[in-house]
């Protein structure tokens, strides 16, 4: 069966012609997971959610991704052949290659690695500077029901998002996108964090000019109106999360 | 002069036919800047070296990676123009999509998908659990004039690491390299990681026979060469830490 269907080729990668059925195994409010939602709705593919307490993970999960670690996205094609992609560097990557009538990643070779520096930031950086801290205390605990907010970890984690915004800041000041000229993954890994952050009202935009205006023109893209009606049991949206006018 | 230029193109992305050179900004025992001397190596191409102290890093580094993280790839060409790319993400899929001849992404899409997640690992999970106790203690702490080891850091970080080698002795077992039937950077991220704790002795190979078997095979290649002249002052590397057959 598998040999007999049509394929086309990308550089030496073959993929299958026929369209996949895609399950995303993501949780709405973890950032990772809302850059992948986004590039699926950017490339305008669909898929079927497959939510994931990540802080309890099954073993059904952990058998598709042993880290624990989110999202995961598993595309079934027709002759029962799964690929299992696993994380977002995985993820992003396969679905440039494969899907690539929508590029996000710069065609630009030294913007393209701007790009991907970018995405990385929020993996090796932000992710243990600010959410380890902001989103961990004002969120996370509340999930595992842990307690209250520690408020020195909430100050530290500020002054670190104060820093970060700042830096974000003096790009957006200098381009149109975060990563250059065009659009790329990198708006929308930077989109997806704030986005959560904003949730929790712990984003001061009017602070940050040019930040606000690039937001204001990520947020007005269909594929971010999932997001925007994203609930998280018990913590209601900053009355603006939902604006786009704001 | 750049316009003249005979170009080649891979998918949708020009390249510049010319030979940049290259200086990679690294550490020679960040397992990190180590990957990306293996792939350099495996590829056959030439590059200088610029030693980066990266716990006390000049400004000048800073300006070419904010982050303050290795390595860092600078490639300048003919015509005047760089390209600069920050950390193993950005470099890794540059190399593999410019320099061609040699791939280091297995070209299948589940295996392709497999490496980019074992590579990440390495990022999301083996620097946070292994490096920063066992690497930090027996390593970082004399680099920085930090004093002696804490015993029950240096406990935590073996304990941790035990549990990452089960589990890549678990995928070798069943699987050529660590990422399926093909060679892939995900070898060279793995054989990084180990190499760096062999030299510090904190490696008991004899535990782990496919591990052990896999590791003679990859510490024979060619690439491999340099990182196993390379000297820590003040720390001798292990008994076997220079032996292709130990």
């Amino acid at each position: 069966m598998a040999a007999s269907l049509p394929k086309r080729t990308t550089g030496c990668i073959r993929f299958d012609m026929n369209t996949p059925l895609r399950t995303l195994y993501h949780f709405a409010f973890d950032p990772h997971s809302r850059l992948v939602r986004l590039a699926l709705g950017e490339k305008k593919l669909a898929f079927e959610e497959a939510p994931v307490k990540y802080w309890e993970p099954t073993d059904e999960f952990l058998r598709l991704n042993v880290s624990g670690l989110l999202p995961v996205l598993v595309e079934s094609y027709d002759h029962g052949r799964n690929i299992t992609l696993c994380e977002n560097r995985a993820i992003l990557e396969h679905l440039d290659e494969s899907a690539a009538e929508v590029r996000l990643w710069p065609t630009d070779p030294q913007e393209r690695g701007e790009a991907r520096r970018l995405v990385g930031w929020f993996e090796r950086k932000f992710d243990y500077e600010v959410n380890a801290l902001l989103l961990h205390e004002k969120m996370e605990k509340r999930l595992m029901g842990m307690g209250a907010p520690n408020l020195s970890a909430l100050r530290a984690g500020r002054d670190a998002l104060r820093d970060h915004l700042l830096y974000f800041e003096s790009l957006l000041e200098a381009r149109n996108w975060l990563s250059g000229r065009h659009m790329s993954y990198a708006d929308f890994a930077l989109a997806s964090h704030l986005s959560v952050i904003d949730y929790v009202d712990e984003m001061n935009w009017d602070r940050y000019k040019h930040l606000k205006t690039w937001y204001m023109v990520v947020k007005s893209r269909p594929a971010f109106r999932p997001l925007l009606a994203d609930t998280l049991p018990g913590v209601a949206p900053s009355a603006h999360y939902r604006e786009l006018d704001f």
